[in-house]
Formats: structure tokens, C-alpha cells, sequence
């Protein structure tokens, strides 16, 4: 199994602090030393760095670790290879462009058996590498390619098209995952995902990986608002809600959303 | 302008040298100050690291030099912006996918009046960003797909598609690029571009753009074989050819075919 962060925000924030926690586990205090990856939006661009070492030893890593990348919208994951070898076009997130932009996806969990779209010259999207997990990307985008071709739809019927893909895609296996066009954040809970929402009255935070505080009092304003998505909590004093089996969540400015 | 910086090789190279003079020109030796990107295949993965501040200046220029990342093709890029904004999403090389591999493009040179291809919804390749550069690189590619649908086809075949998709693009303006799926590179001079076979027996090589030098017999075997390909010469002690104006190159090995 994997681990995914998200970060989903309503002003451009750095996700050093999360993400200084996050890395740990990757040959630190847990055991995904496959590779890892994290994309970063920025308007409508996607920088994403990846890597096969280990997200502890990776100069990637450090880079990320120490270079405040501000973004709305960011998703990591970092690998324990269960189904394919460890190589980086196995490694998590995957991007592709869908109705002109750059959509990111990374999961956790296996699922078995699953085939991509049908093999015809008019499907958009094939993977590069051989994880079950870029197959569910692609046959993801292809499904939301067809059902709205003409280009994006409002939310809510967007929202309604990944319920139905999701539930078609956990008959296959185990599917939590983070997807992410720039704007919006989606996150679906399988077996385990959890998250936090930062914002005013802020406090102090203390990572649960390392003996690290942040006090955000000092480095917000009263507006921010921060929804960070990860499999295991991060910090040990913040009021993290566990999601639900079947959860999906429309994360936008920093909140998920009603529907 | 931009300038453009391309590999390949015929066993896994680093281009730490390369780069430690390439990436001067991004605001010390040269004026392209406007976001730069470097993309590396191993296998056929692919990482892409795109950064808006200038290579001279950016953290993730310093890990890319410092970092040997071993590859057998790599196209980087430095931006001097002259038709689009200084933006994560102009900012080159390009990525796509096509027949399953990734796909890498950085083109220098302004292309004027160029659409992509039809707006229909079998399209394949829709750009992200503004730039005439990401316009042609998805066109180019939808010709591809359009052409060989069934997958890729032999490298004759490819190569004189290459040809005629290029000149019909050269009729919009100035085409310079380096384009690579990994396992090639098509490098195509409209006005500028050099290059530069390395191979035994190696000697020793010395920046134009800081005194420095490294001599390639200490960490080489007889075996290897590296093209790079460079808007401007590197080193002022290599024979660089200079080539022609509309020459379509292939290389692959480490050096170009003949076709």
C-alpha cells in the first residue's frame, strides 16, 4: 500500500510543513521506499516532480522539502510497490490533459483485472507504464472524455460522472485516490483517507513523523483556508476527520463541498 | 528567443556537465530569464522539471546540476518570452502522450497564426497553456496520431512523416525543436542549432560559459556515445557542426541516422 497527501487551498499556500512529515515515510518512520512524486498547480500550470528513491533519501525530496512552492491544489504520493516493479513510469502522480487542462492522479490500493478503455483508435488516453492505478487514470479520463465531450462540465454534474466511474472502479479492488485539475480536488476513501481544515482561529500544530511544531497564527491571515488529505494524520493535535468507506469529496477553497 | 539543450546517448549518461553551462544562460551569460525545464527518460518513464524563475536563480536548477540523473534522452529548455506571459504552463519542454510513451517538446523561434487542429471532439492533443509552441507540438502530434493510428510505425516511416508535418509547420514562422519519446531525438534547425558527437577517443571539453572543464576520458569506456545538441555551442574545444537551415535530424544511439 501507498500513502497520498493532498493540499486543496483558497489562496496559493507552500505545503512545506505537510510535506516535511509526509517524506518521512518514505524509509523513515514507514516502509514506501518505491519512488515517489507530487504535482503543484499553479493557475493552470502542473509542475510535478518525481522520483525513484526513497522520498527520505530523494534530492528531489529535499528540494520540495525547501523550496516554498505556493499552490493551490497539490498531490504526493509516495510508493510501496504491491503490483509493478519500481520504475518511474510506475511512479505517482500521473498527469494527462482533459477539456485544456492538466489533471493529476495518484492512488493507494490494488485493483485486479482491470483493463483499460477498449482498444480502439479513438481512445484518448493509454498508459505509459503498467500499474493498475494509471489504468484507472485513464479509463477515469476517458469515461469523463465521453460522458462531456464538448469540454467541462458545471460541478455538480461532473461531481455525479465520478460517482458513477468511482463506484464502477471499486468493483475492481481497493480505491482511494486524489485527482485534481488545478481547481478542484477530489478525494475518495476506500478504506483510508483522512483530512483537516485549517482556518481562522489558527494554532499551533505538531507533526506526528517528526518533532516539528508549526503555529500558524504567524503565518496566516484571518482568510486562509487549507484542507490538507492524507491516508494516516499528520499532525497528533489537530481535529482530523476520518473518512468513510465510499466517501468522494469535491474539495474546493480549502473545504469540501455539499452534494 | 530561446535556447534549446538536447542528449542522447547509447548508454545512460548524466548531463550534470552540460547543464552546469547551459543553465548560466538562463540570466548570467544570457538574457532568457523567463522560466526554464529539463525533461529525462529513464526507460520509458519520464520526468519533467519545469521552474518560472530563471535557471540561473532557481533552487531546481541547482538539484538538476547536482543530482546526476542518468538518461538516454534529455531535452531542456530555456525561456525567453516573446508571444505568451511568463507562466508555469508556457514554460517548456512539453509532454504528451502518443502510442504509449511520453512524448517531450521545446521549440525556439516564433510561430505566428498557427491553429491547432480542428476543434472536434476527436481530437486527441489540446494545448494547456498560449503558447505557439505548445500549438505546434500538439498539432504535430494529432498529425501523428491521425497518420499512424494503429501505433507507432518503423523509423523511416516516421522520419519522413516528421519531414512533411515540420515544413508544413515552418510556413508559419521561425521552427527550431527538439522532440524525443525516449527512445529518439528529432532535432530540426530552422535558423540555429548545433551539435556535437562524443566518442572515443574521448579528451577533454571546456565550457563556454565558466571556466570549467572536464576530461571525458577519466569517466567514459570506449563503448559510449553521446550526442548534445545546443542552440549555441557549450564548449569552445569540441567540433561542433553547425546545422543547415531546415535539417531534420534523427538521432538515436548517440549519434544522427542517416535518411
Amino acid at each position: 500500500m501507498c500513502q497520498l497527501l493532498g493540499m486543496n487551498c483558497n489562496i496559493p499556500t507552500d505545503i512545506c510543513f505537510s510535506f516535511s512529515g509526509f517524506h518521512q515515510r518514505g524509509g523513515r518512520t514507514d516502509e514506501h521506499v518505491d519512488g515517489w512524486g507530487i504535482a503543484f498547480y499553479e493557475g493552470v500550470g502542473c509542475r510535478v516532480y518525481l522520483d525513484t528513491k526513497p522520498a527520505a533519501e530523494s534530492p528531489v525530496a529535499t528540494m520540495v522539502r525547501d523550496y516554498p512552492i505556493r499552490s493551490l491544489n497539490v498531490i504526493a504520493h509516495i510508493r510501496k510497490a504491491t503490483v509493478s516493479s519500481v520504475a518511474l513510469e510506475n511512479t505517482h502522480p500521473f498527469v494527462r490533459e482533459l477539456w485544456g487542462r492538466y489533471w493529476t492522479f495518484a492512488h493507494n490500493g490494488t485493483l485486479s483485472n482491470l483493463d483499460c478503455a477498449p482498444e480502439d483508435s479513438n481512445r484518448r488516453y493509454s498508459p505509459v507504464g503498467r500499474t493498475d492505478s494509471e489504468y484507472a487514470f485513464c479509463y477515469l479520463l476517458e469515461m469523463l472524455h465521453r460522458r462531456f465531450p464538448a469540454g467541462e462540465p458545471d460541478e455538480a454534474a461532473l461531481y455525479k460522472a465520478m460517482v458513477g466511474i468511482t463506484t464502477e472502479l471499486c468493483t475492481y479492488g481497493t480505491f482511494n485516490f486524489l485527482l485534481s485539475n488545478g481547481n478542484l480536488l477530489f478525494a475518495h476513501c476506500a478504506t483510508k483517507l483522512a483530512y483537516v481544515v485549517r482556518e481562522a482561529p489558527f494554532a499551533e500544530a505538531h507533526l506526528v513523523d517528526e518533532d516539528y511544531s508549526v503555529d500558524f497564527r504567524s503565518v496566516t491571515t484571518p482568510q486562509d483556508r487549507v484542507a490538507i488529505i492524507a491516508t494516516v494524520p499528520l499532525t497528533d493535535n489537530e481535529p482530523w476527520r476520518t473518512m468513510r468507506a465510499s466517501e468522494l469529496l469535491l474539495f474546493r477553497n480549502g473545504q469540501p463541498l455539499e452534494y
